[in-house]
């Protein structure tokens, strides 16, 4: 089999398990194989096992048993039926309701990996990857389509905007989760378009920190982010997930103290105390603190050291050493952020949470916070501090003079100027710059260099092991030793394949949230922000459909109705941004210079009241904008509305056909008779004659009432026609 | 029948309808009337008509087919599953379904309303009251149960606190949306007795102004606000009621502008374009500045002018003008207040809505802002105008010497002092008290004793009106000529209660949640407004109880899961309160003299600090407290989520059954024999061999991968054990 054609096929694989023995010994290995294959073959998967790279072998999956997956599709729907996933229960007859909604690929995929993963009890395998028992199974996923990868890398290259149909594209493919990444992403890039437009009209019209560029940009953000809202919803529908992530997955360890059996239902409820989780959760403030005053030193730190070469220090080596805080940044802050990030996973560990999503909303909370305090705090600093308060602490930066002592001809070149500093307004412009175009740049190529990089040297060093292996005498056989000839170019993709790294989207749509607040908080700062966005993220959607085809494993197909967590975040700095864009534009009026000509002299009260005025404006506008997007129609939702009213037409005609039978009321007592009479006296002298039976013995049937009703008005006196009839 | 046997009983009477006459001549009523009996009879009412007072007729009604009743009963029980009201569909046997749920009184009577009110397409007799063909048709009310209604005072009069069982009493005659008012009251009358217990407190020992008191307050109501919403859940559960508020009931005066029938469904869908709803929506705006402007030019100028005559005039008679200002409020703001109501009705009547739900919300947010300005805004003048500008606005209210000119002896009288005025701090306070205790008695009094006059007053107007009658020759039978001896009383007393007043539960509603927004916004000036509230609360609620009984027809039992938009009220006005507390506690400091000693030093930025400070510590503590609350359990929590276990039990028991019948994977290939062996060749050489087959072909069943697995595995280098073999 040549290698074109091993990229065009997968031989009908659903899934590949990576057994890696390298931790076990040899007959727990071989014991513990053999259960998982077991374990597989039982939930009606079949089976293949193939060497693979360094102490694994790689265990093929397939689906045999269609009837199997069939009841696992069902069972599936059932679910999303139950929790309202689904208007209406699907077909009763499994091979009908397949029939009536094939399986997409997706689903298929995913299905199987819940078949694969799934607790026994529930009708899975209950493979675990690299948990407990399963500790050896280092992964399971599945095999990319190339031949799709590469039309869809081609497509995409050459198209200016995604269709709703590419979107459905890719969920059809790698799942809703991720679809809704490149959903976002999309919009995102899509409603960015009339930012870089306007920024860049009022960059040469208007000026840096103009407040109506302020105001324009402040209310796009909250258009954008109440609208992406409003697409959830409807993408939601589109792909009938709307309401998965109320379903709530158990997290696998979660670790509960005891567990109860409820008096009335008998279901076993497995309780971990609130108070006790309360307690963890209270790490959370000590922990935002650290982390804060962490980074935030770090950063200042590197601020002050930075202002004080480039605007104290005059001695020489100047333009060297002002990369010096550079360097202790680019040194430091990614060992500190990974320490912390560890401790953030750990913490959200500790507090134990019963569900995944709350697991990760926690975690997400976290990392958000973070990754506020790398990204903004400079700009803050500069902004908030050394710009207001600079003329009064510029001068204490002596003390950073030991960073430059040794390079300093003279104690002159370390002091500072004791009049005439000024602050050096173009700083806050060159770092949004830097950070808004420089850093995305470089995140960007690092994003596809870096698992270039590590999948090259990761080849390098297996190459270099075994060269030293080969000279200390052991010299173990190749993985592809024994591969068959035809399949021996598939086996090695698919080895290459398992070495891969996992996709995670959380990452990415971390990146775009992160650029997202650039905009929202500092674009006043430069207008032209925009532009580089929209120029960096029609690469960067792009750039990762090409991570995830040839950087990253096939990821797992999961559900999502929602990005997560990080709508908060996405809400959160659009109120962030009411605040600093005011806060900049009264600042920097005047041009930089501050209301009065001169950027110390600004009055508290004008700009708390210009703060104060802003975000209850945005708080008004916001509502305003909610308003506005909840009376918008959409196809999803017409949709939804349609499913709904059949449904419930359908259950109603149902329930209620059988009251159809309920006889209408008989009318008797048609006329006032004299024999009815008769029988009305007779009535009341057989009964025992209460007040209640004589009371309603007076009328029989409606139309005595009417008759009797007719009589009544008739006597009654009609206004000015004085017919009054006395007589009864 | 003795007249106290005629309250003991209500003759199985289940609703009555007064037919009033005056407005058609007579050869229509009769019509009417005939068509009004047959279309009550044609839905299984039993009907008996009785003489009425003054043009009108009683038509008494009574369930006859109880058959007809529980096909109603099983249809609205349908129709709340269907909707997610239930979790459970009802038994398919309505009998059935009515023994293990029987109805509750306030249920029956509803179901029995909506069976005369409710289209006929949907089942009901279509009687829509005072409307279109039955604009005769003044109302149809139950009879009170005066035996429970005195035991019902009796026992609240002499307890307390009320219990849930009291609640549920109530919700089990009245309905749950009155049950929801008492059970709000109750919850605001127990959490009230911490600030009065700690007002009363900190009046004596931290004197007026208290930030201690301040920041208590504002987190009471902050909680209480937050702690009701988690309340409202619990009840509604208990209740049954919970989703009750998403079953839109569609509006009987909205006028569609177009019919179109859905392609998809064949539902016939009215619209009514949401651009010109729009546009008469935007005329809130004006509206609300318009009445702003009325109400507020009323207000300032009854307070400019009692500055005046309290503090510059210093003529004869100022203590009797020192009531003008408030003669002129009393008789032009209810006028004023009168006409802005009215206007605000037909404002929302004009803006169409499809639902009762949307229309309700809408009314009631105009409502409440024309109450807002007319609560709180004196006491805005006096905290926020009169106090920090006092000393520049003062001397201008010389204008207001028109109004007491005539009085005055000279012009010195009528010019303020050139210097040496002071604002007088104690202002406030005393507003402050008067509405929270004088205006709260003036209040209640006036609920209890305006009807009482009303129907007094009522009587003698007829009394008089027939004296005249009887002058004039015309004498119109007494509606009771006709009355059989043994019924006398009894319709007597059902005569009186068909002149009674509709209840509205939402005008006492809002009593309370304007009472709330003083203690929110301004209990700092004066700690002990919760004493009064706790105090006139009690007599509120059994006031409440005593109008409902007596004052006002039995109201008709409607179900409600919320207290609806006054809970967005609630949640703004403390909002507010975040504000006032603060702002009034930095203005105020120093016992009401500012932060300087003088009450006109004030920080701008200082005081805006304080503001803003105070309302993001309000957002962050509120989420907080929105958290906390969150995870609190409560018993109608637990039900709910118990039922909802079983049901979904029930559904995947029901619905997986079948799956069992699923074959589990047959274990074929059990051992690696020559014979299997020499199969596989023969089947590989008999089928066309495909790379598909071929890899898929090498191992038959689990067994066999595992068996190979094993070769793999101990083929593989153990690391440091170096027992490589390399044979195959």
């Amino acid at each position: 089999m040549a290698k074109s054609q091993a990229l065009q096929t997968n031989l009908d694989v659903d899934y590949v398990v990576v057994y890696r023995f390298v931790k076990t010994d040899k007959a727990s290995a071989i014991a513990k194989f053999e259960k998982l294959v077991e374990a597989l073959a039982s939930v009606g998967l079949q089976t293949e096992v193939r060497n693979g790279e360094n102490h694994s072998v790689l265990l093929f999956l397939r689906v045999a048993s269609e009837e199997h997956l069939f009841g696992e599709v069902y069972r599936s729907r059932v679910r999303d039926w139950i929790h309202g996933v689904r208007v209406a229960a699907p077909p009763k007859e499994t091979r009908e309701a397949l029939e009536a909604e094939p399986l997409y690929e997706a689903e298929r995929l995913r299905i199987i990996y819940q078949l694969i993963t799934n607790p026994v009890s529930e009708g899975g395998a209950g493979i675990t990857p690299k948990e407990g028992e399963w500790e050896d199974v280092e992964s399971i996923f599945a095999l990319h389509d190339h031949a799709y990868n590469k039309d869809w890398i081609k497509k995409w290259s050459t198209s200016y905007f995604l269709t709703t149909e590419d979107l459905d594209d890719i969920r059809n493919r790698l799942g809703e989760k991720i679809a809704f990444y490149f959903a976002f992403t999309q919009s995102y890039f899509t409603f960015l378009i009339f930012p870089a437009v306007f920024g860049a009209s009022a960059w040469l019209l208007l000026g840096h920190f103009s407040p109506i560029y302020g105001i324009v940009s402040a209310i796009w953000c909250t258009v954008f982010t109440e609208w992406w809202k409003h697409q959830e919803t409807d993408l939601g529908v589109r792909w009938s997930v709307r309401g998965v992530s109320k379903i709530e997955q158990k997290r696998k360890d979660f670790r509960h103290e005891k567990e109860v059996t409820d008096p009335v239902t008998g279901e076993t409820i497995r309780i971990f105390p609130a108070t006790k989780r309360l307690r963890v959760q209270a790490l959370q403030i000590p922990f935002a603190i650290a982390a804060a005053t962490m980074l935030g030193t770090l950063i200042a730190t590197c601020f002050g050291i930075e202002v004080f070469i480039s605007e104290i220090y005059n001695g020489p080596l100047k333009t060297v050493l002002v990369f010096l805080p550079t360097i202790i940044l680019t040194v430091f802050m990614p060992i500190l952020t990974g320490i912390l990030t560890n401790f953030a996973t750990q913490l959200t560990h500790a507090e134990n949470y019963e569900t995944q999503g709350a697991y990760e909303k926690s975690l997400t909370q976290k990392i958000f916070v973070l990754n506020v305090i790398t990204s903004y705090l400079p700009i803050f600093l500069t902004a908030f501090v050394y710009v207001p308060f600079g003329n009064i602490i510029v001068p204490h930066l002596d003390i950073f003079s030991l960073t430059v002592r040794p390079f300093a001809e003279n104690e002159k070149q370390l002091q500072s100027p004791k009049e005439g500093f000024s602050i050096n307004p173009d700083r806050l412009r060159k770092q949004v710059i830097y950070f808004t175009v420089t850093a995305q740049v470089v995140n960007l190529g690092m994003e596809l260099i870096v698992p270039y990089l590590k999948r090259k040297g990761f080849a390098k060093y297996k190459e270099f092991q075994s060269d030293r292996e080969a000279k200390n005498g052991g010299n173990p056989p190749s993985p592809d030793a024994n591969d068959p000839p035809e399949d021996a170019a598939f086996l090695q993709r698919v080895r290459q394949e398992a070495e891969l790294d996992v996709y995670d989207v959380t990452t990415d749509l971390r990146e775009m949230v992160m650029q997202f607040g650039y905009l929202s908080l500092f674009s006043v700062v430069w207008p032209l922000t925009a532009v580089s966005f929209v120029i960096n993220d029609w690469l960067e959607l792009r750039a990762d459909a090409i991570k995830i085809c040839v950087e990253m494993q096939r990821p797992t197909p999961w559900r999502a109705d929602t990005i997560g967590p990080w709508l908060d975040s996405l809400s959160f700095l659009t109120w962030l941004g009411s605040l600093t864009t005011s806060a900049l534009v009264y600042l920097f009026s005047n041009d930089g210079l501050g209301p009065d000509g001169h950027p110390a002299n600004i009055k508290g009260w004008a700009l708390l009241l210009t703060i104060l005025l802003s975000e209850h404006a945005f708080f008004v506008f916001r509502w305003g904008i909610r308003v506005a997007i909840s009376k918008l129609d959409s196809p999803g939702l017409q949709k939804e509305r349609r499913d709904r009213y059949l449904v419930r037409k359908q259950y109603f005609d149902e329930n209620l056909s059988q009251l159809e039978k309920v006889p209408k009321m008989a009318e008797k007592g048609d006329e006032i008779t004299r024999a009815s009479l008769e029988e009305d006296a007779r009535q009341s002298s057989l009964h025992k004659s209460t007040p209640l039976t004589k009371f309603w013995g007076r009328q029989k049937g409606w139309k005595e009432t009417a008759s009797v009703g007719r009589n009544l008005i008739e006597k009654a006196d009609f206004s000015n026609k004085t017919e009054s009839k006395k007589e009864l």
